[in-house]
């Protein structure tokens, strides 16, 4: 993940820009919708189609990620990852992303709790080739002791700028830990550093045998070809490997029930501004009982996003406490979903006090609802937005090797809209009482100071001034 | 672990009583060393000589506990406990312990994070055909599918007796939860309830067949035995059992560097009092460097053993703010120890008030170190205790299985009064700012109130009322 998908986001970035500025019909979007289908050895195929210019986006999904790491190899999945750039028979180590890049395309890759993703954009008739080699190293890669020690190099490089340099990251990861009981969630997709810098070729490697293969991997294509094209190249390439027989559901040790509030306090005097930050364990659209996780989409698209939202007004429009205020909520994983709500105090105001405003502000959501006008007003969003994404076809792509990697299908993708569009104010109601309990919480506290040893602030109410 | 522990307890005051009446000369104690040897399976003995009544404790503890269960079968450590009083073709269900009361002794098992051990109290004569019943059980154990099923139902059973309907439990448990990041230590031993509730007999054979023989034992017999009666009787009995060539050393995935103070905060009507505790990660005796935890064990037993110790002079004596207030460290556990701290407020005291007095009484502590006063004081009640203890048959067994099953020596458990000894002013103050760190610490608070949903209480600062 990390590096290689920020470098992705920066393209996606242009891309959306270049697409927006090509001022697409709407109605286009409306048979932007996929085939799919399965090769004889279980791999998972879709399609989705998108004419307006001769490139595709090839991406493998791995049902495979962080979180189906065993205990004390955290970061393997990440290292593998990177790993996948080196050799086999084939291609030499290195070359992958060079060859791509020779013809005329761009390549990356990145690495979730849930998922491993390899992807490229290029040329539609470059896409048989393409396919060649990405099956080429989903069976045949090669390591060296050499590649490996010097990747491991790069990625406890990678985790010391990202995380150790980082107090908010340090804060979300202890945040996570502290989140999750049981749950692989709680462990960090880079992993830990002390574990990271173990990792062996031999783990590498068993964790490739063990799930890359294409019976444990899904081929999202989308862009200017059609599903039978799609289907005759990935039988001559991805077709061609055997499926492997031990590949199973897979299983993460589930958490006992949330039950109690819990807080995390990061003192760091390279740490910008103090801040504070909730996180309230929710299901996932894989797990949530039908229409709840729309439901907590659209309360936490009305409480936090965006500067008409909630927390923005009252925190930041109306009492100017803070500098910075919103939540949102993330239903993507196969296992568990997170509401997060986050301030940054205005100058001068305490931790205590946005927090306590925050709490209010969600109070009134539980008590009160939200209004006609706000839920009709964050439906709109959503719609235009998933339209909008449509546009951009590794969006599109992605929309579809997210959902499926998690468990979800094809027609529960499709009809997202349309359920979205279905929830009720009560819906939105039932679901804010029912998952902004504090005790399916922890409340993260970063304040730019020295930590302090043994001298312990009780709490959040530790401030630089009192408001 | 639970239930079966709780007995013993009863009758190891009583005996210590006992023990205390007979008034045995202190020199006595002097040649209470062990003599140890290993049978050719592997099996490891330690033979501590008691002639004073013609009785033995026979203790067989194995290198295996809770934090050696795979991810998401927690509590099968503490089931297959239960289980090992089931049947072998020799020993009808259930009449393991009734044998050994028909031969006038008194049996028992406990589960802990690192052993799992099984033990009897019995007249001497009756050794050999005890170690005989031990041994066949050792590899010989039966199990049926409704004997599985009827006693998971009692361990549900005990665990909503002693966790779900204690808060005070709850609270510990979370407080585990946080404390450690990937490390076992944070899953109770008894299980979480919805993993208990899918233990099977082919998890209980499972764990067994790995984890349960001779090179994966240790035999702790004192009493009034030779080492070469036990010797002979052990080879008669352990001895004739294959050593299991699968036995490997055991790993746990170590947790990363304590870096956030965290807190748990448990809202139930059913607690009876307010009260604040604390948990600081450190060392144990295997992990620590030479001389910390001896310098550990004195530095809590000033700061929070009993009515002379700092915290309860202040809390309780002085200020009056607490009814209850103290500390202990346990430092017995393979892979970390943990500093505890706790106090009860007064009536009309708050829990930031006591929270904020312990938190002066550590801060001293770490700046001040101890008096030499103290520290001599705590190294003769510490000498006293050793010496008092090692006159209690079954407590001494118990002091070389604790020790041994962590991985220490025979020669390092001997050692200790005189280590103890060496401690120095320094060596406590050191000990005390390293490790009364609030980074490496999780602070629980319970209040005997209604959760009260989204409100979410800032920290500890949560009062009935306000001192």
């Amino acid at each position: 993940m990390q590096k290689r998908v920020q470098v992705s986001l920066t393209a996606l970035l242009a891309l959306v820009m270049m697409l927006a500025l090509a001022q697409q019909p709407l109605e286009a979007q409306s048979d932007r919708r996929a085939t799919q289908f399965t090769l004889s050895n279980g791999m998972q195929v879709v399609v989705v189609p998108d004419h307006r210019a001769p490139v595709v986006t090839h991406m493998v999904w791995y049902r495979v990620g962080a979180a189906d790491e065993p205990p004390g190899v955290s970061g393997i999945a990440h290292f593998l990852e990177h790993l996948m750039f080196k050799s086999t028979e084939k291609i030499a180590s290195g070359e992958f992303s060079r060859i791509v890049s020779r013809l005329g395309g761009q390549d990356n890759a990145f690495t979730s709790q849930d998922a491993t993703a390899y992807f490229q954009r290029i040329s539609k008739d470059r896409l048989g080739q393409l396919m060649l080699m990405e099956a080429d190293r989903m069976v045949n890669l090669r390591l060296t002791e050499a590649e490996v020690l010097t990747e491991r190099d790069v990625i406890l490089e990678e985790r010391r700028s990202r995380v150790e340099n980082n107090p908010q990251a340090v804060l979300d990861e202890q945040m996570n830990a502290v989140l999750y009981y049981s749950h692989t969630y709680g462990i960090p997709v880079i992993g830990w550093e002390h574990e990271i810098a173990r990792l062996s070729r031999e783990d590498a490697l068993g964790f490739y045998k063990r799930h890359y293969a294409p019976n444990n991997a899904i081929l999202v294509v989308s862009g200017d070809v059609t599903p039978e094209e799609v289907k005759r190249l990935a039988e001559d390439s991805y077709g061609r490997l055997p499926a492997n027989g031990e590949i199973r559901p897979r299983t993460r040790p589930m958490d006992p029930e949330q039950r109690a509030a819990r807080r995390v306090e990061i003192k760091d005097p390279r740490a910008g501004k103090p801040s504070v930050q909730r996180y309230y364990v929710t299901p996932s659209y894989v797990t949530a009982e039908p229409g709840e996780a729309e439901a907590l989409d659209l309360l936490m698209k009305i409480a936090g996003s965006g500067a008409t939202s909630r927390l923005y007004q009252k925190l930041v429009s109306d009492e100017k406490i803070a500098s910075s205020a919103g939540g949102w909520y993330g239903g993507s994983s196969m296992d568990f979903g997170k509401i997060a709500v986050y301030a940054i105090p205005a100058d001068g105001v305490s931790l205590a006090t946005v927090e306590s405003a925050i709490d209010a502000v969600l109070a009134d959501i539980v008590k009160n609802g939200v209004t006609e006008a706000e839920l009709d007003r964050a439906k709109k969003a959503y719609l235009a937005e998933y339209i909008y994404e449509s546009d951009n076809q590794s969006t599109l792509a992605r929309r579809y090797g997210w959902a499926l990697v998690a468990g979800r299908t094809v027609e529960d993708i499709e009809a997202w809209p349309e359920r979205i569009s279905k929830v009720k104010l009560e819906d939105v109601k039932k679901a804010a009482a029912r998952y902004l309990d504090a005790r399916r919480s922890v409340t993260g506290t970063l304040l730019p100071v020295a930590p302090d040893g043994v001298v312990h602030e009780t709490g959040a109410s530790a401030p630089l001034r009192r408001s």
